[in-house]
């Protein structure tokens, strides 16, 4: 087996790796984007990702490279490729992560349902679609997003000039994404492991609570996922909720070729669909349970995956986990201010802290809390949780 | 709080710390023995622990102080506490599981059951005692045994003469211990934590399984334990040996007045007493089962503890939890060559490494398996643990 992973990117996502690599015995190193960031522990090197030489010199100390995040350009992905580095996940399938028209025309192309959606590429376009779709609908860049940044809503064909503009002026020229205004009763988020040989381990179907663009809390298993499903997966089998999130999870995985693991962000609408809203390849938010939930965390099924190692088991290790995101606050609070606290009322919460500055809005750690009854556990993690607002 | 803790000792039990470290945000440093050690990871310092200059140094990078061994002399705990740095276990704890028969003298003055024992120094000493004890005892050196190591079973008064020459020829003299040979049906552990504040959290009772000196298997909880005890703890209300091993164990951390893990190695003798056996003042092979088995691992809790931070949770996650040692082979021999026929063999399986050269009998990782029916469990748990040996 390969026996040092490399990570590039030095966020909390390759220092939640870190765990369980010292655990199993792996070597991890990361390339962070500078001093001092979340990983730094592991970190080996510092630069930038978008710098050919660098990523390679990182590259040459390291067995298999993974990701913190899937900004690495395909440039440089396809050049470690080419240099026989073992990449996970490879550049064919980061492709689809990396911009959003080609995974909708992907998802498309592999029969597995999206919101309506069209290519745009100015506002007689982007008016054209508003008229056929009451007036309403989502704009995205294909490229750059996340946390809700580069997605907007909007009601007039002009809503998205700025954006066109811009897309103009950056030489590359290219189209926006306009999408329908899923009418959808919750986001669910679907999370499988895929290694090179083609092993799959699938997680249960989560529930997902956004707030301002951004994963404030997520119950695992999606409460009522066993509830039948209307049209979930084209002419597919699937008859439940969660049957259908596996289904489209499984048939992205094998359909991009992802090595690592996969998130698929879903849309389960009123009229009883499920839809693909977003690809994330690479350990996600809505799995952050399964560090305390799960007999396998997502984390350690990432190594596992990359380093092509037998998937582990996806058990969930109580009926429910409950896990909410801790936001940074004003600056100078820092998470450990509220540990005696929060530790004194909730000792059965596990309190996940990133060393990360603390800034307004941003993700500086996260709660989790098990057990067997749902609402036991959500007042419990959000009683936890509310220590740290 | 304290925000960063040092651990003197890079072995396997400073490593395990650096996960629950990492996830708590909380920043771990190690002064190892040597480079590449466990825990090198977290080494920010290389040096002898017997050498002052080497521990001060150290200390003044941190905000308290705690163990990978038990093996810190006692001048230097008590420089590091007139400088005013917080260590824990402090050297008046620690001084009873540096020396066996300080330990001794401290059980029995506090009213707990030992097997029967005196303190010998000469070979007319301990034959009176075996004379006295059906012929046989064992015999133990105060101090530098672990692992079976300064322990020797003895039926002869002339047995010991070797320990009693060296320690006549090391010039600070003493004595031997020698214990009744203890007719048990089982050797238990029992891992309490306390907070300098006083706060103690108790973890289930675990059986022990040894062979030749070295504890081999662990099952969580002690199989039976609810059952019957007499005389366990003197007059005491203990009605359980579940109950005599708590009550042992949080009468000798309040006792002594130890911080951070304590783990009090227990006999259940066939006439249905609980005695002690040894301590252990840090986190403890008994306990590695936490990791995967219980919602507040030894380590994290040793962190917490040694923090000062309330207690965590210390409820199995599942009913049963079986950990079984890895010991190393044949030189050369790595634990993760076997990886990838364990893990598909036994999904459930959590594996730990612990980086270290693969020697004969030495521990190099364990394995723990966590289910519903214990005949499962130790199924599962020996066929992984089988893909090692």
């Amino acid at each position: 087996m390969h026996s040092t992973v490399g990570v590039i990117g030095g966020g909390q996502l390759a220092r939640m790796m870190i765990a369980p690599a010292v655990e199993l015995g792996v070597t991890i190193k990361v390339l962070e984007e500078a001093p001092g960031m979340s990983a730094e522990l592991a970190a080996t090197g510092v630069g930038d990702y978008r710098d050919l030489d660098t990523v390679v010199e990182f590259a040459q100390t390291v067995d298999v490279v993974t990701f913190d995040h899937e900004h690495v350009p395909q440039h440089i992905l396809r050049a470690l490729v080419d240099a026989g580095v073992p990449v996970h996940p490879g550049p064919d399938a980061l492709l689809y992560a990396q911009d959003k028209l080609l995974m909708r025309r992907k998802i498309t192309e592999l029969g597995l349902p999206s919101p309506d959606w069209a290519a745009i590429e100015n506002a007689e376009e982007l008016g054209a679609f508003l008229d056929a779709h009451g007036g309403r609908g989502v704009v995205k860049t294909a490229r750059g997003g996340y946390d809700g940044k580069g997605v907007r809503v909007v009601d007039d064909k002009n809503g998205a000039d700025d954006w066109f503009t811009a897309l103009a002026e950056d030489g590359r020229g290219g189209s926006l994404i306009v999408e329908e205004l899923v009418d959808f009763v919750r986001e669910l988020a679907q999370q499988v492991a895929r290694r090179p040989s083609g092993e799959i381990a699938v997680y249960p179907v989560v529930e997902t609570v956004q707030k301002g663009g951004v994963c404030a809390e997520v119950i695992a298993p999606a409460p009522t996922a066993g509830d039948a499903v209307r049209d979930a997966a084209g002419p597919a089998s699937a008859t439940t909720v969660s049957d259908a999130a596996r289904e489209i999870a499984v048939r992205v995985a094998e359909g991009i070729g992802v090595t690592g693991m996969l998130a698929v962000e879903l849309f389960e609408t009123r009229d009883g669909r499920v839809l693909v809203n977003e690809l994330a390849m690479r350990p996600h938010n809505s799995g952050h349970w399964t560090q305390d939930g799960a007999v396998t965390s997502q984390f350690e099924q990432h190594l596992r995956a990359v380093l092509d190692l037998p998937l582990g088991s996806t058990r969930p290790r109580d009926p429910w986990t409950v896990m909410i995101n801790v936001l940074g606050g004003p600056a100078g609070a820092t998470l450990q201010s509220r540990y005696a606290d929060a530790m004194a009322a909730h000792p059965a919460a596990k309190l996940h802290g990133y060393g990360k500055d603390s800034r307004p809005g941003r993700k500086v750690g996260h709660v989790t809390v098990s057990g067997e009854s749902l609402e036991d556990v959500l007042t419990d993690a959000r009683g936890a949780a509310a220590f740290f607002e």
